[in-house]
């Protein structure tokens, strides 16, 4: 029998503690053996639950138990978790974690402490809820070179865009639908500004490239300034706008972004919708592979957990080498990242179509009925090329005491 | 460095000597020690091929050779496929097969006969082609209780049925163009009959419930019954037609079938088009979640048998617990299964209304223009409650001289 401990009774804490009772049979199966739940930390205590007498406030009972010799960590944050995890891991216990912000910030350190100490430190819960992605990546991508991998990484603004363009809401709308439904916080700037796709992007983006990525390199743009507009024209253009975090991998340098994008039928991850999660892989032999399901929740995201818990039951005595190593990679600027644009500009198209023409070159033109603008789908352009080519066609426009560009969304397609 | 030997130089074996070759560097690094390809075992001499000097003729020559460690069979049937197999495994070598009609009829052996040698018998490529789904199932999902799993598991298939959906195309001419592109045999049979798939749901079956399944007893329909018209009325009522493998696992039984099945657009399985595959399983914790990618090609396919390689590597002289054990499954007929049913019905929906409402209960009515018939879509049914129904409305058509049911196609929306 394995003894385990959990660090935080929230949501996905009391999600693990219920599938450890729920599937005990099915685990104690694959695990080799049971895996008993002995403590439980948390602030506050849980008097009417079925954890009640596991309860702790202390982490020292954790780190200097040796009988555990698997911790959960779902408290969430940096601070304790960090210290908390390090401790665990240095006093030789496995750490299984759902926490992408303590992955992306502290997780080359806590890899390499993992190393030397030959336990296991995984987190599979942290990109894609319940979504194989992490593992898939260690355990069946292994003989591929990865050269991108693209997600919808996070539930909460999938769930607003997909409202938006399904209901014609404003983004005000439905964030507040969001909120109302429990799927985003009273604060929702983690969310909607894009943080925690970019953390999870660069969680991914180790695991393909076994680099070190610092999460800050990546060029990070929420969906704060998409509009009910935006979508009418997607809607008559048969695309739609979901929020990307991206990287291409190519000679140990990643291309790597997190952005709204247009996008069309043609592309896998376009009928992704509401809360879900989807993730395409492009290996260079195997071509995209997609893995899609529950991107959040309780018992999905507890799931993962327990597939680590597993995995580390079944190596307790072994180090998996998986993660990254100490080198870092190259992330660069997305000015050298190419892209098609979608633009709208104010006033009416044959006024204009020589201008455009002259700084955007041949682009495909969208009018919506009753506007006093008009949309344009550039050719490819490098980011860089493009936001040159936007300023100064702005500068002539204000010249003339025209408005300009209203909106600027990359196209893939 | 590990010799490995591949029996079979067709299409994956050949996409696996090229993978060991452009990927080597990855493959060095993720399997620990170079994997050097020594022999070639095919009927045929391949003058001008890369591996020229490690064609064999002879079996026992990779039989014998203590030196090899790990062997791919990519020869597909059952024979030689099976005994060569089977010596590789009672010679203590690992063996890496795409081969899902041998994993079908003789897995339990080769699974039991691994385990006693204490080396591994891995198929990744079996099933999905190069999409990771045998390997999440005991890597990744562990510790969940799978519920369902619904595959498109035929490209072959999904790309005939594709051409009707989206060209309006006949059976028989959508064929033809799989045929021209190389998609489908000369003699179509095992993909359009569904045995192909029949024998991969049973592999997928067998790995999520761990028991042996026989996959004779898995109720089989293929798609050469499907016609344009059934697509006209699918078009209008927003659906499409797909070839399904299913099972739904509950207590140790299962209840599987291939047949092909309508589908609307909440389905993940609806946009998985052309000759992509798509896996949705359902596990009791994680709900559902999907993968989708290449269901065959040579580099996909031959890219799952490198993961397997790897895992063997990995695992030299371990057994990696996965599979299922030589307890048999209770596969239930089709008649316990239940769904919703279209059915097309000679003649005018005016006239039969009662007698239809009689037989089938509560029914949506589909018409087309121009033609003389009408189409239900039906409450859901059990299998065996919807036969002896459809036999009582036809002969009471027939009694009174109508044509009665044209056509029936099962339904899950």
């Amino acid at each position: 029998m394995i003894k385990a401990a959990i660090m935080g009774y929230g949501t996905i804490g009391s999600g693990v503690a219920e599938i450890l009772e729920e599937n005990r049979d099915v685990i104690r199966e694959k695990a080799g053996q049971e895996i008993r739940l002995k403590y439980v930390l948390d602030l506050r205590d849980f008097p009417d639950s079925p954890v009640a007498d596991k309860i702790i406030h202390d982490f020292k009972q954790i780190e200097e138990d040796e009988e555990i010799r698997i911790v959960v960590e779902a408290m969430g944050g940096l601070n304790p978790a960090y210290p908390f995890v390090k401790a665990c891991l240095l006093a030789g216990k496995h750490v299984a974690t759902s926490n992408k912000a303590l992955v992306a910030a502290h997780g080359t350190e806590l890899l390499e402490i993992a190393r030397q100490k030959r336990v296991n430190f995984f987190f599979e819960a942290s990109v894609g809820g319940g979504i194989p992605i992490i593992r898939p990546l260690y355990r069946c991508l292994e003989g591929e070179r990865i050269e991108e991998i693209t997600g919808i990484l996070n539930g909460t603004t999938n769930f607003i865009l997909t409202k938006m363009d399904e209901e014609g809401e404003t983004f005000e709308a439905a964030l507040k639908e969001a909120q109302s439904r429990g799927y985003a916080e009273r604060n929702p700037e983690a969310d909607v500004e894009g943080y925690d796709t970019c953390r999870k992007i660069a969680i991914l983006t180790a695991m393909a490239a076994g680099r070190e990525v610092h999460f800050e390199d990546i060029y990070t743009e929420g969906i704060t300034r998409i509009t009910d507009t935006d979508f009418k024209y997607a809607k008559q253009m048969g695309t739609s706008i979901k929020l990307f975090g991206t990287s291409r991998i190519h000679d140990g340098r990643a291309s790597a972004f997190v952005a709204p994008m247009m996008i069309d039928k043609a592309n896998p991850l376009y009928s992704v919708n509401d809360v879900f999660n989807g993730i395409l892989v492009k290996g260079n032999m195997l071509g995209p592979a997609m893995f899609y399901g529950s991107g959040a929740g309780k018992l999905p995201t507890a799931s993962a957990v327990i597939a680590d818990m597993i995995e580390a039951s079944q190596n307790l005595d072994s180090h998996v080498p998986m993660g990254w190593s100490e080198k870092p990679l190259c992330v660069e600027p997305i000015e050298t990242a190419s892209f098609r644009y979608f633009v709208r500009i104010a006033g009416s198209w044959t006024d204009r179509e020589a201008d455009v023409n002259t700084y955007f070159g041949g682009v495909d033109v969208h009018v919506l009925e009753g506007l006093d603008e008009f949309a344009i789908l550039t050719g490819r352009m490098q980011e860089g090329a493009f936001r040159r080519a936007a300023a100064a066609f702005d500068t002539a426009e204000q010249a003339e005491g025209r408005p300009g560009i209203r909106q600027m969304i990359r196209a893939e397609m």
